[in-house]
């Protein structure tokens, strides 16, 4: 396994902002900056260590109207803005009275990531990684994908004027293909499962020396995108964390940095100290860090994934054990829904506040469904739900379950008749 | 035909903010406020009439981040925000550099309305339609559609906790069905197609005295949604009007808008009193505004649609003629494109900028170009388009021309002998 790119010949790395070093999450050992995603010591996955310096509200709140908002607290350049990109983040925060009321809840926020260029999350995390790639010095901006990161990648791409290298597993559902072909660049279906084109991608990483794979050997920039969601749910909130927050959990990555984003902020005294608990959300069909929580384990077993929810569908979540460690130091939980319960979260979400999201959104409402039934959340406080991408990507979940109220004759005859009035 | 809404007891009308009056657009004619849409007195269509008073960019960017912060210049009570909405608008204005270029241009700037909640610029009108339906006293929300404006009264409804009601031609593709059906509602098809659909429409607002068809009893105040598009490019401009603008031109509605939005600002003083040029998009296959353009004349001939461009296939635009008038006041132009060159555009906006769009922006884009190749725009002004909508809601369009670059067998050989590095 390379631990490394091969292009350990482009550090030093170039213009990384606050970005200080990297240092390995198991053993704390520290090397600085550079294509790097593996420790040299212990195999463990290496994080980015910053000085901040002194970051104000007024700093944040007078950058852009999107991530680079917060540039001085990700590692990229201080005039990342100023080269073409998507211009992902600062979604909509939306207070979700209907749903609240409709699970007991007193005060209810959806952070609706549908918002973005490609519509997930992803935009964030690979405008980050496409930021830091080039400053690293690579060509080529690339990833293994089942889906919304190879929209983003593709994307991010093309409005960079860079190459792309999407590689995906060849019986992707056809509207994914041409969502992600559109783009241009170079994009290949690979004969095999997404374990086959991961495991592909970090061989092609490895002798590639100016690809940066985003999730692969750049991956320790990439990941930080994710801290800009709780960045903006705190600055939306007024400055404020709320008391509960509930992420949908695939690699563990976006809950790990949402809750990383959130301490950061209390360091920096832009956010009062006050407990708040996060909750992950998996399907049934692939439950390997709920399972885990449920058993009382440090460590995450890897399961076969069999569920709708495919971008949560990661078997073997790298970042599993450090949502183990979120969700139990802050009196969380992690906890996981069936299939059915997916497609009837989809639903309930687009009925009462008029946002469809995918099947990752639907797992992350019947997980906070579920944990207000259970007592484990508390209704009274103010709570936080991720919808990380859009229900349009996912149209399969709901089609067996939504139709027309009714079909008529083209007459008010038939109009009447059919009761609709 | 009816003439006004069965419902003119509801009025007067409640708080409609700065407008004062209907006004016919053909003989002048006014009268007061409520659920009409067209002249007694010469069938016209009738527009709204304000007293804006003195309104000042301060003003508006202190306002929320959406179409709300122009709630003074719209037909919609002042804390029309308070009230739970979709939060449309304030979607990105995008420096287009790499389309520039590949065109020969040397400022270009794509409006990309596909950042609306449901990827639209559906969800700006539904949304003031909604707010002055609920001062005018409806309890329905409904609408005949083929797709966007569907999706957008559907979530709209849901999200202010309002009853839907929906109709749509019953051969519409299930992809369509799914998007609206989800956010539950009355949903409707229809054996007929969308005139059918339209006109049994306009006979149940004729006796259904609370619902409101949002572009049918109550377009008036729907259609001034689509002015927000106009301020928030001469806003995110820095106050200032482009040279020249390219809309796509369905009903004609929003090209007309957003030409009465620049006006406002200029007599407000908001922005500089300078030339600007409107230019319409259409696609061959729906092209009569196009025609009336080039033969010279006043009014616009019907005509049977067939394009690809599903969302501007409007054979007998209503705003056709205003539109006219609008190209030739500002030395514009109406022009139009195949439905090849159609998918040319979507693809040149993806490639180039990331961006994908639905049809109508691929119309747009194509229209941009010929009007660049044909010498009427000119290319070293600075020039704005509109992208309406979302590329994943016509897929069909792209489909059969973009596909992977290659397939391969999962291993670093498969992928050497491929020669993609």
């Amino acid at each position: 396994m390379a631990l490394t790119s091969a292009n350990a010949e482009l550090t030093p790395a170039g213009n990384l902002g606050p970005a200080t070093a990297l240092v390995c999450r198991e053993c704390g050992s520290r090397r600085d900056l550079g294509p790097f995603y593996a420790c040299e010591e212990c195999f463990g996955p290496l994080e980015i260590a910053y000085d901040f310096g002194g970051i104000t509200r007024a700093d944040i709140e007078a950058g852009p109207r999107n991530i680079w908002r917060y540039r001085g607290l990700l590692p990229v350049p201080s005039n990342v803005a100023e080269t073409p990109n998507t211009e992902p983040g600062l979604t909509r925060l939306v207070r979700a009275d209907n749903l609240a009321e409709s699970l007991g809840l007193q005060r209810l926020w959806v952070k609706d990531d549908s918002g973005n260029p490609t519509h997930s999350f992803k935009d964030r995390v690979v405008a980050v990684a496409l930021a830091a790639a080039r400053e690293l010095g690579f060509k080529v901006l690339a990833c293994p994908s089942t889906g919304n990161l190879a929209n983003a990648v593709a994307a991010a791409a093309a409005r960079a004027g860079i190459r792309s290298a999407v590689f995906v597993p060849s019986d992707l559902e056809s509207q994914k293909i041409i969502t992600t072909a559109v783009y241009g660049g170079t994009f290949v279906t690979v004969d095999g499962n997404y374990d086959d084109v991961n495991r592909l991608a970090s061989e092609i990483a490895g002798e590639q020396e100016d690809w940066a794979f985003v999730n692969v050997n750049v991956r320790p920039y990439y990941a930080e995108g994710s801290k800009t969601l709780g960045y903006e749910i705190a600055e939306q909130l007024g400055w404020r964390l709320p008391d509960q927050i509930v992420v949908p959990v695939a690699s563990g990555s976006q809950l790990t940095k949402i809750d990383k984003a959130f301490q950061e902020l209390i360091k920096l005294g832009l956010v009062e100290d006050r407990p708040y608990r996060v909750f992950g959300a998996q399907a049934t069909g692939c439950d390997p860090v709920s399972a885990a929580f449920k058993a009382g384990h440090d460590a995450v077993r890897p399961v076969k994934p069999d569920t709708i929810a495919k971008s949560l569908a990661i078997g073997n979540p790298a970042d599993g054990p450090y949502v183990l460690d979120v969700a139990r130091r802050t009196g969380g939980a992690v906890e996981d829904v069936s299939d059915e319960q997916v497609v009837e979260g989809i639903r309930l979400l687009a009925r009462t506040e008029g946002i469809f999201g995918e099947t990752a959104g639907g797992v992350t409402v019947a997980t906070l469904r579920k944990l207000v039934e259970d007592g484990r959340l508390d209704p009274s406080a103010e709570t936080v739900i991720i919808n990380s991408g859009d229900g349009l990507k996912t149209l399969d979940a709901v089609a067996p379950v939504v139709a027309p109220s009714a079909n008529i004759a083209p007459s008010l005859d038939a109009f009447r008749a059919a009761g609709l009035a």
